[in-house]
């Protein structure tokens, strides 16, 4: 990746700028300067969110059965996150200069100053390894301090005598300690899923990459329930078992140069995947096959996902496999959705500390069992950011502009009249209100020339474009201009709610969509 | 209200007994005994309110000209709740035991030992009136202390730094932080919307009232940012100005009893509103009588709502009025809407703090100004609790039920096989199968006798069921019986999807629905 640096790091800072300029994201309290780690999102930026949300929903909780989703509160009680083990051991190693009071993460600073990655290496390593490498402060060359745990929650005081909470580090909490009694109130039966989204928060040390590493995120998360001898017997496997999935084993990890590795990928069918034990269960290697559909629905390249199996090292004490899912991004390999088998480590410790029987009978009645938990856990912010990554292009036109996936496009179709008099501006306006009422997401546009619109309107990723010109007057026909092949069509202004809906949903393709016209 | 607070507090407790048992809502954390004034949402509560809060963007922001969403952090930097006022001025009086250490708030325990309504006393005058009235603590009976203000606000550490930061107590202070970026990016001109749901956090001293006082709760605002010389001239006021809204003015509230009193509201169009100066100007009337429809909307009868105008001494000193839109519940009169005409307090208070310059052009250039702002702020807890109660039926049948307008219903229909024979599964799996692939929120229920299954379908405020019967098998029929009359019609299976659209969007009545059955 080195010889990318450069290059890579001004895609995300061309896609910073684009995003700031048009609203997609910038930093929050903007005005005062910004604080690391936080950022809105516009209006640009919001429906783009938004559509990636609805899209995990229909794929994760809707098109499910016996998946429900629930909404849960993201300030927790002290009780809950030292059951989950988090007060113990939710932590990044931090070190100190005793010089200039400067802190860093530990495991970074190391790695930026002799290209060691000790990424899982205990507190006492790293210090003797500070030591034994006579690594200095990076700031000022100052002796620093012994490495030392710092929690990554952030710490709440609840009500006038400040009883101890925390913000969540993940929505998963939420969700297994309500897990008895949703279960009881859907009637449920096993496996049965439950979902959740919404807002967490980690109090990294020092964030950097924007909205790649954030304190503030939105994860979108299942906790899948299943009978423990049933976690080779998905009930919808054979849906996806022809599904191919990208896996990179412990054992090309090994054989390669670790992580950062791109050969040793395996590709192979869900099916396979299991029965070649490449995956801990077949629970497990039903998600992988479903995120995958997920993330090139998103627009990315299938050849830019991959599954890599965690190394042991990696993975908690208490889990029995962890993959996760990385997209290739400009600044490396990243992690988009971790896929974790917790057999039924949080149940039972929710259990232990609450003192309440959390086992359900599979069946709704008769024995019971302590779920297993399977738990895909996505990460919006990280989506998002793959999405405008992987959607950006450049040097084809004179502008840079997003191919976003029609159905994820943040704005759907802008309207725009040919010229500012002559009754054009009345026209568009009433069609872009019909537009809207019939639910597209719509913008209307009459600020310079059409050429120029449409450059703009390129830079946010809007599919079609409808301009309004004399020949609509006449006779009712408007334009339609295609974003990723320029082509314009000619469509009758009563067709174009149908046309549009089959455009952006993918049943027609442009030339369908009317007359073909000379540009 | 007096006479009726025996029923109605069985009536909260009503809904809250439904809600733990049917998956609408229940404490946070609840194994480990919950946590006051936090409350997860259920899979039926979460549908409701994403349903609530699509209604809300449909009224407020995808219907409107010019408005639009964004979605910001909940953690902000000291800063800006410095400039808004907030550290120095959201505090409620806060008053402790000497002999047990119990933290009462203090208007609310004068209120309950000497029934005075002291909620807008400065906290020097709360000291003297439990000195004076010698009001002891409540659970031993000791002395009181001096009434302290307590801050609202949680607080944050961010970072190793511990910077001190807050979750946010209302969405609106990022949307004046983003006004001037998204005004520019979206190319904006007067009149300029911008809206935004998400979570808000008050550390109330001691919430009660179930899900109408939280510590962590939804808003969904709109900050209208206007040209301070166009108040009165908002663009599309026309629509609505026949639009019948129920005000309580300010004399109304001196000649009655105060905020409980129920005689004195009038009942006028937003035009007479603004022609007899009975809101602070013509932007205000709009938003009114749009809450007014949507409201109602929701299935909240219109005689249970009002505009209470707020007193001067509850309105901050920078509002050119407020006026809160009231709902009448079981527990008396409760605020849902704030609507505040904030001038230009907030954008001139960032401007000072931050050194940013905030005017804008009102027609996108030219000469600037800074916008006045109209504010209403909704919240999604309270609109869903005003939903159940509201929709609340006992008495006509075996079972209590929920009249819930089939447009936000969490679960749409519901399919059920009359047997767990013959085949009448399979079918009522295919039909239920489609329905989901179709988008409907639907249900599939074979445990138990029909009845009871509608029985429990009720509880949940299902509108239609579909029965799968051996008629069915024979000529592709099914019955659906509506949840308001318990009547049936017999509808064809390939019809179905279209006719519960027509009859969920209330297209058609329910006997267009199909050939009446008797039953």
């Amino acid at each position: 990746m080195a010889s990318d640096s450069k290059k890579n790091k001004n895609l995300m800072e061309k896609i910073s700028d684009v995003a700031a300029r048009r609203g997609i994201f910038f930093p929050t309290a903007e005005i005062y300067g910004g604080t690391a780690g936080f950022y809105d999102w516009g209006p640009i930026g919001s429906l783009l969110r938004r559509k990636i949300i609805e899209t995990w929903r229909n794929f994760f909780v809707k098109s499910e059965d016996n998946v429900y989703e629930i909404d849960g509160s993201a300030i927790l009680p002290y009780g809950v996150l030292k059951a989950s083990g988090h007060v113990d051991h939710f932590t990044d190693p931090k070190v100190e200069c005793k010089k200039c009071s400067k802190v860093f993460r530990a495991d970074h600073l190391i790695q930026e100053a002799i290209g060691r990655n000790v990424e899982r290496a205990s507190v006492e390593e790293m210090s003797k390894i500070i030591k034994d490498e006579k690594i200095k402060c990076p700031k000022c060359e100052g002796e620093l301090s012994d490495v030392k745990p710092f929690p990554l929650m952030f710490s709440i005081g609840i009500g006038a005598e400040k009883a101890q909470g925390f913000l969540r580090p993940e929505t998963a909490q939420n969700i297994f300690t309500a897990f008895k009694r949703v279960f009881s109130t859907m009637r449920g039966t096993l496996p049965f899923g439950l979902a959740q989204t919404g807002r967490v928060y980690r109090n990294e040390i020092s964030p950097r990459q924007g909205v790649i590493r954030l304190r503030e995120f939105t994860q979108m998360e299942v906790e899948f329930f299943v009978d423990p001898r049933q976690l080779n017997n998905h009930p919808r496997f054979n849906e996806i078992k022809d599904i191919s999935i990208r896996i990179f084993s412990r054992e090309a990890q090994e054989r390669g140069k670790g992580s950062d590795a791109t050969e040793g990928v395996v590709d192979v069918t869900a099916q396979e995947a299991f029965d070649r034990k490449l995956v801990p269960n077949q629970c497990v290697a039903y998600y992988l096959a479903r995120e995958t559909l997920f993330y090139t629905t998103l627009g990315i390249p299938r050849e830019k996902l991959r599954f890599r199996y965690m190394m042991p090292e990696e993975t908690p004490h208490y889990s029995g496999g962890n993959l996760d899912l990385e997209v290739e991004l400009s600044l490396g390999w990243k992690e988009v959705i971790g896929n974790a088998y917790r057999t039924d480590y949080d149940l039972k410790s929710h259990s232990k500390a609450s003192g309440q029987d959390l086992s359900v009978s599979p069946l709704g009645e008769g024995e019971r069992v302590i779920p297993h938990v399977i738990e895909p856990s996505f990460g919006v912010e990280r989506a998002t950011y793959c999405v405008l990554e992987h959607c950006y292009r450049e040097g084809d036109r004179d502008w840079a502009w997003f191919q976003f996936p029609p159905k994820i496009a943040p704005i759907e179709v802008i309207v725009i009249p040919l010229m500012r008099k002559d009754k054009l501006p009345e026209k568009a306006k009433e069609i872009y209100g019909t537009l809207k009422e019939e639910g597209f997401d719509t913008m209307y546009d009459e600020k310079g020339s059409v050429g120029k619109i449409y450059a703009r309107a390129d830079e946010i990723g809007i599919p079609y474009a409808v301009t309004i010109d004399y020949k609509t007057l006449e006779d009712g026909t408007v334009t339609i201009r295609d974003r990723d092949t320029v082509e314009q069509v000619r469509a009758k202004v009563g067709e174009l709610p149908l046309t549009l809906r089959k455009l952006i949903e993918g049943e027609i393709k442009f030339k369908e969509a009317g007359t073909p016209q000379k540009r």
